[in-house]
């Protein structure tokens, strides 16, 4: 079976003191309004002007602030188990996302793209 | 007068003892080739898959590993004012770019985008 998956999330992860001043300046930064996600309001995102990467800003629980990555695929499973085989590692299990540590340690998360809106023209495939 | 900025790369910053187990992880995650710099060799990079924006791996001299995000534009003078404005801070000047920090203290890069690749249709136009 194939699956595909790209790199398409660039996530500013802040703690609560420095949330709202950070949401403010990336939004006046990009020139994009940052909307507030419904189902998961701790996010604010946008698509980036011309591009198909998007920017989230994420208001931590605790923790020091941070960037990190999320590679969307249209198969959590066999995507995670293509980056275990490469070195990384699991950390946690979020809802319908995994957050992995890469070789560095860096956090980073493999997260499902809904439907079918990866394919061989926007995203890589992997032949299982 | 109007100059263009868009985020246009995310670079992993590692330490050298992790370097290249991070870059051979990172290449083989996104199934594309990340080629040497040469006037810069302590970067590797590709425009990633179906997408503007591009990767970096940079191999630091020292300090923690980190994910930073650059900023290109055809006026970098303007640009590093603009970002002042918006309450971010000049770091350290790097042979043609600015390192900066942003409200929540993270890193990141006001880079020049050399000739005329920015436009109105794939970067935000500021009008000075």
């Amino acid at each position: 079976m194939a699956h595909h998956s790209r790199l398409s999330k660039i996530v500013i992860d802040v703690p609560p003191d420095g949330h709202d001043r950070e949401l403010a300046f990336w939004s006046a930064a990009l020139g994009q309004q940052l909307r507030q996600g419904e189902h998961y309001p701790e996010y604010h995102g946008a698509a980036l002007h011309g591009q198909e990467i998007g920017l989230l800003i994420q208001r931590l629980g605790d923790g020091p602030g941070r960037v990190h990555l999320d590679i969307h695929t249209d198969d959590v499973a066999a995507e995670v188990a293509r980056l275990e085989d490469l070195g990384a590692e699991r950390v946690q299990l979020v809802d319908s996302w995994w957050i992995m540590r890469d070789p560095a340690g860096l956090v980073f998360c493999v997260v499902p793209e809904p439907g079918d809106a990866l394919n061989d023209s926007n995203a890589h495939r992997w032949d299982g």
